[in-house]
């Protein structure tokens, strides 16, 4: 098995990606893991790329042949949900760190993840079933997803609803008799065209006039054969309609689900909300940033291309590309580090501590990628926008993820917001500062007749407007 | 007849989009047609964009039933063919600034410039073949051209070369006995699969050892249906396929042509780019304004959209968003600035001396619009890049603008090294300044013993390196 | 005399910076000035540069010997008052343009627009007292201005309050019998400690408990010399004192001018702040354009200095810096496009008119031509930023910029909640799209079910909230 | 004794500042070092700065008497040397990482390192002087430096060099008898003018035709009282004079010093110059970051200051401002991330293999420090710009950092380099892409017959140019 004091290992990829803080946290099991997700993403999945885009174009809402053979090959190696937390028996027992390192390496191929059952939405659904569902609900469902027999998707966004303020939710949920009557609109969650999606798990609002605004919605398990269920059509993003998995516009009319399909109970849809989303940000961020690595690859990859050379020199000859490299270099890097502490804090203080560390890659990641991959792009010249490299569905991923789960401004107002709470903290220390000054100034016989317009000046405590 | 002098017509869009020193150039006859043209978009060309989409879905390698029905009632209106400077009979004489404002409000539907006829890369076809060819090559081509029975493309990018630098073009020209063989491959084009298409415009290398690199190459004028010509596959652009004009990637493989095909002459390529692509990249400039416009409405319209308001208020009672408008508002109007005097320029003192304000815009304008393009996307949140706005496509036209033409590096190149020219007339004005100086400082009795080092000081002439 | 006709001239700096619609709009008696005013300022300032820190040094609050006698020398002939509008009778007659072309020269050196009775405050102060004050007031006031006899400021900022909100304003104004008295606090306005600063224009509050808010302010002919007025200190801006005009922090104790002393009338302070501000921030913006020139030609200098050769190379020669040059003169020159536009505005359309350009330009100008004027201390490296080049005094005066008369958020405020007026009318635009969508889709036989959905969809009139 | 187990104290600052990581690694004497340097600086250096700046002021080139009695009273607490690597036996043991936690609270006061002889450029000398020099010139300069009894300078930089590549280093080193000679001119290097300054290390050109260019430069050891020695000027920073430390501009004309001050030996410099860098790098990194948590908390009082309600709010109630605080937030606590792990690698691999991390955090830190130093001066307005607030002095050492120790460009280029130099091993492996990838197809007979132009295609190792 492989180990991490193993000094040559530290100097190969993946792992002479990490810095020593996170190499010194990395378990031997789980170095051996990283080591083997590597070569299998190296051997089976990026030589693979063009074979899947050739079989998804001959059946597009049909999950390839290849992807079956890939998850089960990939199974049969224990290279299978391996993104569950230690608390699931069938869990490998990854930290969020270990995982995250296996997250980046899945990430330079989009759909590798998949091949390992620990794709989105699926990893989400699969926790927040684990998480909240009884027993008899954890065996009709959760039983087949983690063994990869069907895939799910997850219903929350609306077309005609800020909803990413999810009080906005407004699909109705109703009750008559032993049934749920949902009636709604619904955007993304991956496309009833392919056979293999069996379950949506949907947010509904089914007490809208409860005084507490966090009490009004309620999730259920929706079977996508489902009566009155319908798809309208696929949403592309940015033109790629993301076949076979997709991103459907459903119309919910009159669907009918049991009562044993509600989630945890009635009103709690919040409640579970709440714990869902903060693993599933930090997969996308690491997978993002194997994408970077792709992406930067390539560039690298450019540099020196023999048949490219502008006025004679190759383009890595001109300094400004030399300095366009450092930069994407120090880039990447730094998000790394921003998005394995944010595991790292999850692993130490868990998911709700790590609130503002998720919070922080979600803002920083997807924006800062888009834009070293839109970098990558320009020095491909006229070839960076066509199919002749894979930087244009590496940018479209990195815009998409800029908008998933709530575009950057609300996440930037969460934490602005989280941040003026800190004033009046910190006005009182400036206030201690300003008491200290002036015992200090009498001391050294110094006077500040302008202490009150100056930086000694403390503003007093701010009034609720 | 409409006149500039008409207050309440200088109120309107798109008249109250242009500066006062516009509207004062703008002659009668080009205001009664920037009128029509406007009417035109409004009235038969947004409201259409969803039936062009449908009948392009159903045959997406033909010219869609509206666009002929279009072209020929534009054509029947003489909104036709205005792009066409002065010297041509058939010119309705609009000035470059005067189609300028046309090619902006052509700009807001991607195809409503090919209702007119004024779309790329016929325009800048057009103007070659008026310019270089012989009576009879313009019989047969430019004719039908201009009377839009077929379309052509232009031919010069390749796969395998940075031919942002022409002068590495290596498509080989040969000759045998009357004719021409070409063998290469090339890149960009429109689609031979679209039966419309007759005619590629290419540029090939006609004698690689001529010592004189400006003398290398010549331009042909090759039928769609010779033989031995072969488009291997359509090239996407960020996903989007562009149909049914594409951009096809094509090999020539021993494609004969008569001689008398040659333009203007063998080994006069070169003299025939120069003056090609002056006016086509302020057309696709403009364009890009009248996109920007579009996304820009598509924000404000967002701004105070009833189903959207998180938190309870309309998203453009965020102040974060007020910013967002006028920055945008500031941004868009600036560049119609910079593009409205090229243009202005190019009719004062031709294409030639426009150089360096054609390359201003070809390097400003896509990047920025590309940029406000996106920030009103970020504004629909998870909608912004899907099909239910135009958003995605128009950001994808501004990216590709900023790699058509030669990337955004090669224009700046070009007007740094123009400016580096200037070194020695700035060093000698700076020489001034420093013998005066001296002077003065003499007059006044003020010595500066450090003025070999500070701001006085001027280096010597720059020996060659 | 000179005129733009003659090609030799527009080849010349500073002609050769203006664009064709400029040079076509600059009478004979303005070409003539424009030039003589480079001569003057290339011949009188530039070189003298070292003089007047050197004369200013020994006596920091004293107007330098040199600034008197180039005040005396410009004024005798006739590069005095320039910017004085036409219906002044002194009024050389300039339009804003032809200005704006001279104020941009003056902008090469910081006080170049001094030595001509040209430069800010006064020139605003000037045009208040010119419009708004008695015949005895102007006889007082406004003729030793204009003559050059003493300098004044203006009084508006209040350390206290956020007077970019000029409602704000707080400093006190009562009556008592035939006097005004007044107590507050201002910031910024001349220093004081020069001994030429006679007159301060203060605008404050004098009627606190006005239902209208816009009439519950006064302004005041204060001068300096008054009992109870004292200047707290000097400010700096980035450590800079801006000796010996200095901005003084001012403490007004019981202040009595006499009831005369009213300009206009009282409560009328914002029907006289209106007109005032519009003409000085186009001024402030072209001779930061002015700033730009001269630090961008330092730049240009430094490319080709054989003393800074690092591995051997001109660091022209790294292309790079080539891009940065290219970057720099194209954002230069739309700058120039912005504020020239601007005033040919405020030309046709009147100060008020202009709002939205001036604006722009107030907004665009002062960031960006401190991120130029960065750009080219980075390329000096450590002498960048000593006092090696003026580049830190640039830098400081366009970070001042973006701060005086409000910083860029009130101005981008400004804009956006203007833009925001016009949702109704686009909205009803898109609503004719609409419409006609419909009316062509029967036509065509296309339906789209999803059109409440797509961007066909226009969301109903937002009502108030 | 404090203990990081101690979750009390991990909720305080500075301790909730650093990452769950970087808390784990702080052993117990050091939680407690920077405890008290936190103590020390909260009470005796922040509340010091106005009398710090008086004394400065009555006495602008001597060290003020504040500074000697905080100095002599941090020596006594044991708050002193503590920069020193562990291999001192005065070393209090702090790793990197440890000390990179106290740099970082030092720098909220520009000076308070000073307090602690840990300033700069006295750590890289002296660590430099341990490290090189023979135990009699250790006794003579190192220890009276370490005690605090004087200080020192670092003289390279010159004026007519570019020496951000130090081999361009001229200043002239020849022998006679007994002693070197030294002719020249140096920049920066603290002011002769206080007297405190005994000694400059001096790196000069000793044997300009050595053709190992690495072997032509010598360091001496230079008393300040050397005859020939003279300060020509003191160097402004963007305007800010610095003293009572400074920035000399400096004549060597014949200065004389015996051999015995060489280092290490002639032509030696080089070896001596790569070692002295790397920590003092991080240092300023550090500082600079605590000197954006001053300038952050500072906007967050702005926030909800009552006397700045523009239109009737906080400025904290616009969500402009919120999105500005949260992307502050996000970019402080990213930088911290980059260099703690900096320290860390430093630590764990060595100053040399952290080259590409200094590089890292050196090109990083100061440039997104004057951006969001910058941000907190637009949220002050007016006020932001004078010395109200310390903010124009914390931006202007930010943008000092970007140019010390070379511009970013240079550091680009040294990483961007380095990263070429990947190219053939990347080359290799996307080489094994292709071959798996052909492999894969025939297995599942798919074809790719563009496969030559895909992102499936390699190009050939890259023949030197």
């Amino acid at each position: 098995m492989a180990s991490y004091n193993n000094a040559q290992l530290a100097d190969q990829i993946p792992f002479s990606r990490y810095p020593p803080w996170v190499l010194s946290k990395l378990r031997p099991q789980a170095v051996d893991l990283i080591h083997r997700v590597y070569k299998w993403v190296e051997t089976e999945c990026i030589p693979a790329e063009q074979i899947m885009k050739a079989q998804v174009a001959q059946n597009r809402w049909k999950t390839a042949p290849l992807m079956h053979e890939l998850r089960k090959k990939a199974k049969s190696q224990g290279l299978w949900n391996i993104f569950l937390p230690n608390h699931f028996k069938e869990s490998p027992g990854l930290t969020n760190l270990e995982y995250s390192c296996c997250a980046e390496i899945m990430g330079q191929t989009y759909w590798a993840a998949q091949t390992m059952n620990c794709h989105a939405p699926e990893t989400g659904n699969m926790e927040l079933l684990a998480k909240y569902c009884t027993d008899a609900q954890k065996e009709k469902w959760l039983r087949p997803l983690m063994n990869g027999d069907f895939s799910s998707a997850y219903s929350m966004t609306e077309p005609d609803k800020a909803t990413s303020d999810a009080t906005n939710v407004s699909c109705r949920i109703t009750q008559d008799g032993d049934e749920y009557v949902i009636n709604g609109r619904k955007l993304y969650g991956n496309a009833l065209w392919n056979e293999e999606m069996k379950l949506y798990i949907l947010m509904g609002c089914s007490d809208p006039g409860n005084p507490d605004v966090w009490k009004r919605h309620t999730m259920l398990l929706v079977p996508s054969n489902s009566k009155g269920l319908t798809m309208r059509r696929n949403l592309t993003i940015m033109g790629y309609d993301h076949a076979p998995e997709g991103h459907g516009e459903y119309i919910y009319n009159n669907v009918r689900v049991p009562k044993e399909n509600v989630i945890l109970g009635e009103g709690r849809a919040f409640e579970i909300a709440q714990g869902r989303l903060g693993p599933g940000r930090i997969h996308h961020c690491m997978r993002l940033i194997g994408q970077c690595e792709r992406a930067y690859e390539l560039a690298l990859l450019r540099c020196k291309d023999p048949r490219k050379r502008p006025r004679g020199k190759y383009i890595g000859q001109f300094d400004s590309n030399i300095e366009r490299l450092a930069t994407m270099r120090i880039e990447i890097d730094a998000l790394r580090l921003v998005v394995l502490n944010a595991a790292d804090t999850m692993d130490a203080k868990g998911n709700k501590a790590g609130r503002y560390v998720i919070a922080q890659s979600k803002i920083l990641v997807p924006e800062t990628a888009a834009k070293i991959v839109d970098t990558c792009m320009q020095m491909y010249a006229g070839q960076g926008l066509t199919q002749h490299t894979p930087l244009p569905e590496i940018w479209t991923y990195a815009r998409f993820v800029r908008v998933a789960d709530g575009p950057d401004a609300a996440h930037r107002h969460q934490v602005g917001r989280d941040q003026l709470k800190l004033h009046e903290e910190t006005r009182k220390r400036h206030q201690a500062y300003a008491e200290r000054a002036r015992a200090l100034r009498k001391t050294w016989g110094i006077e500040n007749p302008d202490a009150e317009l100056d930086w000694e000046y403390v503003p007093p405590t701010a009034p609720k407007l």
